[in-house]
């Protein structure tokens, strides 16, 4: 039985939203009732307002379409029934949203802290201030907040702001208010200075965060923007000397996530000494993007999909990755990890475990993250054969000569490391069996985009087969869900050419994001911060799965290394090896965006 | 087993088509076969050019993708296997296309001569001659046509070019040569003045066709564009005193086929007392429509719309039908029929039979209307109960005021004449028991419009059910073919708005016709005169589907007469009686066309 929490609607609606909670609910039975804005706090019973400590507003969906839906505890009062039923045939505006929060009377209670550990450095930088100020700018952060930066450099309060300020950006231009908006949430930001592995450093932090907490419960979070080798060192001293002492602590952690299956498991055990499952947040930032996001609900919610998602219909499905530059001069992380652990084993399997899951019991994350285990447990081992690893060479194109990558004088001249990689897995279950997911992800190559491309089987006895000609496999119906950039969802048809003659081609059915929906698509980075704060696990890797994830790649990457595997070089900019268009033809596929049309 | 004839390829290719004869072949065998342009005649075997009479032109389809498949007969001649090779790998361009027809040989031997009967009429001047000459324009004529206008009227072939030439428009805007083309079509246009019910006057048609066919075979299309009561005299005349000696002669008729079961049995009766079934070409001009013709492309060639084609997941179907105007001072022929027989007996039923049909066995002409016959002979009766009908009354807008129907001058004050029509209809079948399929058709309401709406089911365990609230019917998956005006195809889909919260909305993955097909839409009456020609009855109405639906309709007529229902009074302008939404409610419904977002 799952019960929810939600983030109360604020003056925009962007952040109006459910989220199912994990928490286990006093409440008995499943009480989901509709209720409307206006409803004062004394009407809800008392359990109610103790239903999920950790995140006390109330739970409001403001629908596009007009609707509000939102769970809350029976009412005890005949007025408000009334009431409600009024005001749920109007139509509420992100106004009444607001007002429907009963934000002030909890958040006097509680305050949250951010503490961004490697404050600068440029993922903090680039990322995680921007992501926090705009989280701000749509009033998603509670009312009482505070974000830390922690890093060994010395530095003023007024030099971090100045740092963080020049990454500020509202994320369209010309939004109302935006310098006064960053003014205010640079007052809110801070500096400490202090070693990673320093209890007293840390001690000294937890000072400065409960004079801001001012006695208020205090939730806290750390953002571990740092090198993996100082993961435990910094978890160890956050959680023994800057651990609240009355609301929730939680670690996120940003990959790598180990090299392999021991490193992983020993960072784990590291970790859980000094943290438990639920306070660590291993985030993978592709599961924060929009349109990934978004597969399950395409799936779940449209009849029109979910009937047509196994092997009986689909013929195999691609996640494709591709970047238009190498490591430019940064290939030191890189090449001690390669292609298959920086991409592949982490976003790409996390996104096929996510599309290919069996529907889960419900929306929360416990329910999704066991789903999407059990798909990788149940993938077949990961043979050698199976996979075309490639390295990029220099290109001249016209007056530029691009570099090879081990041009690049941070990576060694003999160094093997895959920048390319194409692999076909198998999910070995009743839905998936013989089904080849092809995955491809590479620097360097012609362009830049991150897709999903589901590709249906032919048509059974197809009535127009003879107007295909032999080209069959253009002519199969194939879902496309480009993650970035210029998000959109198509759907290929065959459809009949106007004219007099019956002539067939592939139409797109089309959704633009950009045509379509006028706001901007906020960063990963801000959805994954914020479900942080609430508490909400959906998007964040579990431990068993990150074990499962490396048990799949593990074998493979030693195999790699062990036998010193030598890869396919393709030129800087190009379409990548064709090794890789073998290895999908061995499966009977085509890639479907190497194609004439895409 | 299916043969093909087809129209040969000529220099626009919107010409191509392939084309299942029903033909009875006197090929051994499926001799389906790729051939390429330019192969000479004489590696034809003899057999082959014997193949089909009437329709001598090699097979050939352009694809859009450059893949030229067509069928022929097995090649007697190494040479040309190779050169076949050669050219399938290359992608040919419209001339090669024309250079592929092989056309003279068989053109020298043939000609059609194709009289429109009732050429001063209105049809004849907006439809007829105007869709020959695109037809001519598109070089979809044979070589050797001529054009008759025959009528009771004195006219010169002069007066007749000149009141053809109003009406002649080049599709789009500055087409090449158009005015040429005109020139040219006209010439080939001539005049006969004669009785409807004069064999003599037809005796001397037939020997002026003579003169122009010059002892070529002959080959004669009637269109019978005049008052169902003159049809039997005309067809008999025509038959008598100018049917071809050597080649086909077929006669076009349009509705009305009669009023109701006896009287459209009795003139099947007269019209076969001169003719076969197969020379009877029953217009039924909405089955040219383009989106009409692409409903079997979509259903049949799309492995994503297949299984989804039943009661398992769809929930109702909506065959839409609706005209902003009324009969403006032309109700006199209108007011006779109504609109149940105007629009829903004909044209929308004709709609739900090829939307619903099972698989047929070939796209052939007479597997199609097998299976719609089935679907017609499936349905259960037309109760009065789940009809509603109305008729518009005058409204006052500002400072017009629009007419009621009775207004009209040709209308008698007491007509109870329908101009609008709802109803529920049920099919009887495995596929579709159960399944409302529901009709609306009307004149003077608030838009023009022709569409095809498929609701399909809710999700069941919607997972995402509380994010809609409690309006799941605003959910639902939604198939719209858009037939008319500005045709389209899109598919209503549940998506997640971008942004941090999970808000769902409907959006549309959308195929909108002019934005992706660059070329015009030929008009219905195009499409149909040139299946006439090439013998093609796929999109024609056959004598036994005629009576399955006068069956389906004449018990709901005649009660309606008989008990003088008196229809719901709407004004003019607006969205018709509200009646209609209770008959839609009663089977759990919703229109689509009414709701905020179409």
């Amino acid at each position: 039985m799952s019960t929810f929490s939600s983030l109360n609607c604020p003056s925009s609606s962007s952040c109006s939203r459910i989220v199912p909670s994990s928490a286990s609910s006093s409440l008995p039975g499943n009480h989901q009732r509709i209720i409307v804005s206006s409803i004062p706090l004394q009407f809800l019973s008392k359990k109610a307002s103790l239903q999920s400590p950790r995140n006390p507003y109330r739970n409001v969906v403001c629908m596009q379409d007009g609707v509000v839906a939102a769970t809350a505890p029976p009412l005890s009062n005949q007025t408000y029934m009334k009431k409600l039923k009024d005001e749920l045939l109007s139509i509420p505006t992100s106004d009444e949203c607001k007002d429907a929060a009963g934000f002030d009377n909890n958040e006097k209670e509680s305050t949250v802290s951010i503490t961004v550990v490697g404050a600068s450095g440029d993922l903090a930088k680039k990322k995680i201030f921007p992501a926090l100020f705009a989280l701000y700018y749509e009033d998603c952060l509670p009312k009482h907040f505070t974000v830390f930066g922690y890093a060994r450099s010395k530095m003023s309060d007024g030099e971090l702001r100045n740092m963080v300020s020049k990454t500020l950006t509202c994320r369209i231009d010309k939004r109302e208010n935006c310098s006064e908006k960053m003014e205010q949430f640079l007052k809110r930001c801070f500096f400490h200075s202090g070693q990673y592995d320093s209890l007293d450093n840390f001690a000294e932090l937890d000072k400065k965060l409960k004079e801001h907490e001012g006695g208020r419960i205090s939730n806290r979070l750390f953002y571990l923007s740092v090198p993996p080798n100082i993961f435990i060192d910094a978890v160890r001293c956050a959680s023994s000397s800057a651990s609240s002492a009355n609301g929730w602590t939680r670690v996120i952690v940003e990959k790598p996530f180990g090299r392999d299956s021991e490193s992983s498991t020993a960072l784990t055990r590291g970790l859980k000494q000094y943290l438990v499952e639920d306070q660590i947040f291993r985030i993978d930032h592709y599961l924060g993007k929009e349109l990934v996001e978004n597969l399950s609900v395409l799936r779940f919610s449209n009849l029109i999909f979910e009937p047509l998602w196994s092997r009986q219909y689909i013929r195999n499905v691609q996640l494709i990755f591709s970047e238009d530059f190498g490591t430019e001069g940064r290939g030191g992380y890189f090449n001690n990890y390669g292609i298959i652990r920086d991409i592949m084993q982490n976003h790409l399997l996390q996104i096929l475990a996510l599309f290919a899951m069996e529907t889960p019991v419900s929306l929360d994350a416990e329910d999704i993250r066991n789903e999407k285990v059990k798909v990788l447990r149940s993938m077949k081992p990961l043979q050698l054969g199976n996979v075309v690893i490639g390295q990029y060479k220099s290109h001249t194109k016209g007056e530029i000569t691009y570099p090879a990558y081990t041009d690049d004088k941070t990576v060694p001249k003999d160094s093997l490391t895959p920048t390319f990689a194409a692999a076909a897995l198998f999910i070995d279950n009743a839905r998936w069996d013989g089904v080849p997911f092809l995955m491809k992800a590479g620097k360097a190559l012609h362009n830049k985009r991150a897709e999903i491309r589901v590709q249906f089987r032919h048509v059974p006895g197809n009535l127009y087969k003879r107007n295909f000609g032999t080209d069959l496999d253009g002519a199969t119906n194939e879902l496309v869900i480009r993650v970035q950039p210029d998000e959109a969802i198509y759907l290929k048809i065959n459809n009949k050419v106007p004219g007099l003659g019956m002539r067939l081609d592939r139409s797109n059915l089309n959704l633009h994001y950009a045509a379509r929906y006028a706001k901007e698509i906020p960063d990963a980075y801000e959805r994954l911060l914020l479900d942080a704060i609430e508490g909400e696990r959906r998007l964040f890797i579990r431990s068993d799965e990150l074990d499962a994830a490396w048990e799949l790649f593990t074998p493979l990457l030693k195999e790699l290394e062990e036998k010193k595997i030598i890869p396919e070089y393709y030129p800087y900019g190009s379409r990548g090896p064709v090794g890789a268009h073998y290895l999908a033809a061995r499966y009977n596929v085509r890639w479907g965006d190497l194609g004439a049309e895409h």
